[in-house]
């Protein structure tokens, strides 16, 4: 039997390596040469790969979801009907956001953009400085990733508000939940951070509306999904000024259209999805540790929960 | 009796503004309008200010030096014999420090540089992303600045060394001391941070001999002073690619000329002397109570040490 492995081409090596190092006997099939489609009995994919074409295998008994959200296995047609589907819970994936959103953060805070040009310009001019504690971050989704991201800033002095479906208590962090609390943290909020699942009632939750309920000059982060963002409403209010600058590492499609009005606006800066990492070296361990449960019938690990869409 | 005021334009005011809250009763002179001179019993000046030109004023009971480095007092022709100088110890050009260090680790970290540059090229692609733990970041000066960047990034999980004059114990910290000390630590350096005080011990310390120590494409990270940092011997490293990028808040002069190649340079980030801000209405009330000091002859406090040059 053999692992389908399906994941961009510059991570599949270091993947196979990885699950080898961990269990020689293991036999990896990289995609789209998978073999002898009954031989596959797991399948660890990128969360670009068609889940259709998951049907090809009969004798498929794990899908493994790279990456932290699970929102592309919920399109349809879906991922085969009866094959349990685990997701990567890595304790790097946090970190790697977590670094990513302090990072731009901490750019628009400082005025970084501003900087930037003025070096270009070879403008020596001290800017003036808003004080970290008037610098107020509202952080959509208190999720693992969302709570991570908002103990850094907290360290760091910055007053943190959270937004979550559910009430969430996270230490420090002042908290709304449901449409009338998000209406009521935007207005406070001027570093809005977009750490939320994709699920039919996040799809487009930054728009023209609430975009316009956001105070004048506020910044954009979104590293969850591009979906969350309805591209031609961030688009306008970066154009009129509305938004003074957004840091995007998601978009719909990825990737990004050349063509995208993204790529080349001044007040946007674009990562690759990029933001949060997945490392195969420290990722492998849960597949080969599922892969063992599912064949001795054992419950698996970190199951994805399709009734909550994450 | 009168405070004369010597600073940036653009701070003058808030100055102004945030003594007088405290103080209704005290007369501001704005240099260069210093009026009589013998009204003036104390200076708070900027780090450009010409210590010479204090001298004009006889009954000066009192020198403020704005920001947290000397170094300037100590070029001749000196502060005027007898008069005691006290320097700003404010919690938030700590805060500002750390946010500046960790905005250019995160930065050189996580590739933005090359982001940047994909971005600019339209080029949608993940670069190979090194781990946070295999990241190792060495910091000159384990002083208030130095030891509070090092607690910001242990905390984000990156490995830390210091070295410092003399020894010093910063918890999680792998300490050095000395010229030895100094040879040891560089070769185990991904990312130099420089935080020392300018003396004439460390000025130069950013040589070409001390930059071929560090692995080749380790990045450079100065917001102490522009006289750490012998600058034709940085950009030839940079230039020959032994040094992969140099962030830089200082120079030598400031502010640095137009024609300076750092301006230009594609592998230099470049802030004008803003890594650390000093927040009039934060530091003034230290102004306020040392010259209540002075007039009732008391201790004063955060006084220079002339004989450590800091």
């Amino acid at each position: 039997m053999a692992i389908l492995l399906s994941t961009k081409a510059n991570a599949m090596e270091a993947w196979r390596e990885a699950l080898l190092a961990l269990d020689p006997s293991l036999e990896i099939r990289m995609f789209p040469e998978a073999g002898d489609p009954a031989e596959i009995e797991a399948a660890v994919v990128w969360t670009s790969h068609d889940m259709g074409e998951l049907r090809r295998y009969p004798n498929l008994r794990l899908i493994v979801s790279m990456g932290a959200g699970v929102d592309h296995l919920l399109r349809p047609p879906g991922p085969p009907p009866g094959i349990p589907v685990a997701r990567l819970v890595d304790e790097r994936l946090t970190t790697g956001m977590t670094e990513w959103v302090l990072l731009n953060v901490l750019r628009f805070h400082r005025q970084d953009p501003e900087y930037r040009a003025q070096q270009a310009a070879r403008v020596w001019e001290e800017l003036p400085a808003p004080e970290t504690s008037a610098r107020r971050i509202g952080i959509l989704g208190l999720g693992e990733l969302g709570a991570a991201s908002a103990r850094a800033l907290l360290a760091l002095g910055f007053p943190v508000m959270g937004w979550s479906r559910r009430p969430k208590d996270v230490p420090g962090v002042e908290g709304f939940h449901g449409p009338e609390g998000l209406d009521a943290m935007l207005p406070r909020t001027d570093i809005l951070v977009c750490l939320l699942p994709l699920t039919p009632e996040t799809r487009g939750v930054i728009n023209a509306r609430s975009l316009a309920l956001l105070p004048r000059g506020a910044f954009v982060i979104n590293a969850a999904r591009g979906g969350h963002a309805v591209q031609p409403d961030l688009l306008a209010a970066l154009d009129s000024g509305q938004i003074a600058g957004a840091a995007l590492d998601v978009f719909e499609p990825e990737p990004l259209p050349a063509d995208s009005p993204f790529w080349g606006h001044p007040k946007v800066i674009l990562t690759p999805h990029a933001a949060s990492i997945t490392i195969p070296r420290s990722a492998a361990p849960q597949v080969v540790e599922n892969l063992r449960r599912a064949r001795e019938g054992r419950p698996l690990l970190n199951l994805v929960d399709f009734s909550a869409g994450y």
